[in-house]
């Protein structure tokens, strides 16, 4: 490669670095986020274990409630579940269409906002993870203004992560980030079958 | 709730459940696939790692190369770096715009490549992560068609996570599942600044 091309590239990354400083330098608020993860892509619940296994890193306390449950243990309970800077929930019944049973759903749905709500109460998590919490607010199982309101009273250092397809608009108007995950392509609809370690 | 309202909840998710029982039994090739996370959103990474952790509960041994090193030891490196299940492995240089220099970002794109094409060649991963591999075919530090080479010749059980902005043609079209991660809002550009646990 010639001087030149190296110059070029050294000049134009300098002007990069630049930019990038200068953003960096303009966020310097220090508060916990609300992060949202919606869309009917695959990578949501993932993305939030993935920010706990980081958090986790930094050695900080996380809890996580899984509001869906499934018909086999998935490999993040079998992972997370053992570890001692995580205390993880799993909801006490599952989709909606394999139980068929809307009143053992919505019981189920206040028993595990009651462990979620306990969590954002106490200041010792750093992180929390509401898987398919979304889900919830469409069946109409658990009211979403709740929900906001503890969201809102929680201490100031707690990140709280949200996933689920579709997400309430009372949830996207308090959420500091929201990452939408679109399904561009899957496997699935291949004809490869699901397996563990990938979709449970 | 009325009787009414339960049996018509009942009979909507039997219909569902017929619905998603079929989808499911016309997915049975058992095989490996190549997820692919792209987009400008949040949570690419962490959902390749969210995923990772899922396969360790399955005790499923997994490999992660880091095509992009940044100035501050992450918390995922942190945390799965000290995993008997995982071989984790950073890349000898960061940002283009930090480093600015061509040649070295390339020999250190090089070396990076070696370990990831050898894991590729070992039938005892499982899941491997390519961690922000995208950017360096943008940037030409890397021939893609030999990566999509590699990627076509690995042992058939093997699960393959790319992650980066911008994918390649040639890996999309070979890639099994792509995930489009889109940035809706995000807290940085509120003034909030990046965190452990959260950014690394």
């Amino acid at each position: 490669m010639s001087d030149e091309i190296e110059q070029k590239h050294q000049r134009k990354m300098a002007r990069l670095k630049e930019v990038v400083d200068a953003r960096i330098d303009q966020a310097q608020e220090e508060r916990g986020v609300l992060i949202a993860l919606k869309g009917n892509g695959k990578g949501k619940s993932s993305s939030a274990f993935g920010t706990m296994a980081r958090a986790l890193g930094h050695r900080q306390k996380c809890g996580v409630v899984q509001f869906i449950k499934g018909r086999i243990e998935t490999g993040e309970q079998l992972f997370f579940g053992q570890h001692p800077g995580v205390d993880f929930h799993v909801m006490g019944t599952g989709f909606t269409w394999e139980t068929q049973n809307r009143a053992q759903d919505i019981e189920a749905a206040e028993k595990a906002w009651a462990i979620a709500d306990r969590m954002l109460q106490d200041p010792s998590y750093q992180l929390l993870v509401f898987d398919e919490i979304t889900y919830l607010f469409k069946y109409k199982y658990l009211d979403v203004n709740r929900v906001v309101a503890s969201l809102q009273k929680r201490p100031p250092h707690m990140n709280v992560i949200i996933t689920g397809r579709t997400l309430a608009r009372e949830i996207a108007e308090i959420a500091d980030t929201i990452s939408v995950v679109q399904d561009e392509k899957h496997a699935f609809r291949a004809g490869v079958k699901a397996q563990p370690g990938i979709e449970w």
